[in-house]
Parts: structure tokens; C-alpha cells; sequence
């Protein structure tokens, strides 16, 4: 699937706000994609572990990454996050499955796991929907 | 309400990815919480408006700050955002008010703006749940 | 706003579901609707209020009918809803209000009250995409 | 896993709406709950499918079975719901697991499918959060 890995290396480049924090791509293939993002000290909220607003950050991210592998140009709608446990380690990695779609929009889930101690823990699940992007959009008009 | 504005201030200084982001506060009051963001460069994805993590980020934590003036020490359980046009302009404003709440929670909901050319629009709505933390969310155990 | 109301009312006799269940429609303008249902022992769960399922049915075609009004024929693509109160009384009452809307879609939210000896409470609050219908979802193809 | 099973079965036979609509427990085991509801004509909304309430009860419905398997009494707090194709067929079909609970509360996903000529198709995916129920809200005080 080197055609879609690079399409979505490209993709991360183009985001400025993905560069600031530093996301990576793991794997993208056709239904799934896969990022990650080393945890750094300004990640943080007030109690010492990672504020939400990045979690869910990664989490839009990844859904919008699967849902581009079936429908080209496109950006997330609405979703919804639930946290399960504070995010404390080195390493965030997010999963997005499409779970279905048809011609101008994919509903996807996406999981959020913390690496810490060399261990995979879940902190967050999310679904949500994307939509191709049409020209209105684009221009913001 | 100098109190709770006072409190807000020392709780966002407090939160290095509010400070690596630049999220001000503009208001607090029972019931009530206005953050504000000045948009930057490094704020947007590939279609040159703000990624959508950023608005996500800016409603997530002016939920849970509306929810700590009736809760106390809180975080965010879960929430639900709708983008409803892409955010393209200078400053972004999240306003969330409290909905309804019980010793342990608050359902919040959250409206964010854009100000562009001294208009303001709303770019998305959120709806969320904000719980009072307990000592072992704080410790991540 | 007669119009509206009228053809809400055609709308609500053609749903089984809502003649199953009683529901009425008290108010329809534009980006605006209201709901009542008369609560039944029938509409219970094990712990004796209201059952979850019927308080998002309402939500639901609440959300619907506000956004008949700025949309057209419609549907409801998604939604999210917070059970605040377990809902115990005589009548519910769904309000609902359009908050943005393009060609194709309109995002609304609704709030749902339980009457309890003349008093209003509010027991859910949710928050939804409705979308445009096109022949393609009328024949489920 | 006869013991889940038989507690399901006495919790949907003591649920008034639950027999209103004729729901059946499929299965019951740990983390995991399956129900069923064959379609009636009563079910369905004005273009002749499934009423989007339908759909969301049995989800609702399932989301809180699945929970109950690990929380004991509970109540769901909060869901969001993707209807991803109209529901048109025979037997509906939800399956929901937990994905990750605590003392208190779990968090849920559940998937619903349509069977139609005897092939099975997902027409709704939802996720949200069961909390095991205290006395104050039995009462609803």
C-alpha cells in the first residue's frame, strides 16, 4: 500500500499544526489508518498528564486518514471522544477503522492507545464522520 | 465574579499546552466560560484554515472550565463536536455554558467563533460531559 | 407559521412509530420544533421511568422536524445525547432549534423536559446532524 | 454464562418498553450483549424504513446490557448514534461490547445490523458511557 503512505506522508507534511506537535504516520491502507505522536512537556494539562484537546486532536486526525483512503479530499464532520484513562507515557498511537461509507461520507472509529513502559493501554475512543470535501468548503465560502 | 476569573487564569497559566497554544481567558462565572485564541499559522491543516484539533482542543477545555465553576476540580469524560464551517479568520472564541449538573458531573455545551474582519461566525458546537475528579484519575493509577 | 405546522402534522400522522407511541406536535417554524408525548406504563424500564429509548426517539424526530424546516425532506444522520434526570411524570416535551445549516445539512439541538405536577425539568440534552434525504436513501439503495 | 443470560432475561421482561416492542436477549456474557427485535409495520417512520428511535432504543438498550456485565445496575449516561443506512428488512440485530470500564462506569460501542433476505447489514454504529446506578437516581431525587 506504498501509494497511500505516501499520499498521507504528504498530507501530514501540508498540516502545519501536525508538524507543531510532531505526528507521524505509521500505516494508512485502504479503511484504516494509523498515527502516532511522541508525548513532549507542553503536551501537558494541569494534573501533569496529556490535555485532552491533543488527544482528541490525534483522534480527529486519524479518522479523517481513514476516511481519506475511501473517499480522496475530505474532512471530518462531527465526532464524538470518550476518555477512559489519563494519558501518562512516551508515546500516543491512534487507530481509525472506516466502518462503513457511501459516496460523500465514511463513519469511522478510532482508538487511542499510551505507550508507557513499553506497555499499550487504551485512553480514548472516538467515532465519528467524514465527508469529501466539495469546493465550498475549500474556499470557506 | 473575580474569584472564579482569578482561579480560570491560574488554572490555564498552569496547563503548558494552553500556554504552547495561547488560549486566553475572557470570562468566568457560575454556569459560564469564555476562552478566546488568537489563530496562528502553525494552527492550520492542508486546506489553509485551523485544523479541526484546534477547535476540538478550544472546546474541550472551555467545557471543562464552565463545568469547574460548579464542580470544582474536573476533567473532561467525553464530548461530541459538530465543525459547521471551516475556520478561516484572526481570533477564535469558545463560549460553553452548563446544562445541567449533579454532585459528580456537569453535561456542558460549548458554541466556538471566528472573528473574521470583525464578524464573528460559528464554526462549531460541542456537547459534552465534565466530571469532578477523583484522587485516582489525578495519579493515572 | 401554518404552513410549517400543517405539514408537520401530515409528517407526524405518516410515521407508525409516532402513532404507536402518541406523540404530538405542538410547534413548527422555521428552525424550530416542538414535541409532546403523553408518558405511558408501556414507555418504562426495570426501574420504573421513562426508558432511555423513548427519550432519544423523541430527540431524535425532534431534531428531524427542526431541521425539516430549513432542509426539506430529511433524516436524521446522527446525534448525541446526555441523560441529565431519570424521567418521571405525565408528559415529555422535545424542543428543538436549528444552530447552522448549509444546502445539504443542518445541525441542531434539542432539549427534552419531563412535567412532573405542572413543573418542567429538564432530563436530556442532544445535539445532531440532519441530512438532506436523496432518492437513493428513500429506496435504500 | 447461564447466569448473565437469565439476569438479562428477567431485566427485559421487566421492562415495559422493551415488551411493548417484543426485544429478545440473544446473548449475555461478559463484556458482551447481543439483542434482537423483529421489524413491525408499526416500527417504521414516513419513507417506509425503521424509525431512527427504533434503531437508537435497541442500541441504547444493548449499550446498557453489555455494561450491566460489568457494573451490575446501570443506566446509560450518555450515547452518541451513526445511522449509516436506511434499516429495511426482518430482524434487527445489536452488538455491543465494552471497551474499557471502571469502578463506576464503562464505555461502550454497539454495532446494529438489519438481516434482509437473510443477509445481515450494518445500518447503525453508536458509542457511549454506562454508569452503575446509585439510589439517587432509582428515585430520580
Amino acid at each position: 500500500m506504498t501509494g497511500f503512505f505516501e499520499m498521507g506522508q504528504q498530507v501530514l507534511v501540508s498540516q502545519p499544526f501536525s508538524r507543531l506537535l510532531g505526528t507521524e504516520l505509521c500505516e494508512l491502507s485502504e479503511g484504516y489508518a494509523e498515527l502516532s505522536l511522541r508525548i513532549r512537556e507542553d503536551f501537558k494539562q494541569s494534573y501533569g498528564f496529556v490535555h485532552g484537546g491533543v488527544v482528541s486532536y490525534l483522534a480527529d486526525n486519524c479518522l479523517t486518514f481513514a476516511g481519506a483512503t475511501v473517499l480522496g479530499n475530505c474532512v471530518t464532520s462531527e465526532f464524538k471522544i470518550n476518555y477512559v484513562m489519563p494519558t501518562i507515557g512516551d508515546l500516543m498511537v491512534a487507530k481509525s477503522t472506516v466502518l462503513a461509507f457511501a459516496l460523500r461520507q465514511a463513519v469511522c472509529e478510532c482508538k487511542v492507545y499510551v505507550v508507557r513502559n513499553q506497555e499499550s493501554m487504551l485512553v480514548a475512543v472516538a467515532q465519528g464522520t467524514i465527508v469529501k470535501i466539495e469546493t465550498d468548503i475549500r474556499t470557506g465560502a
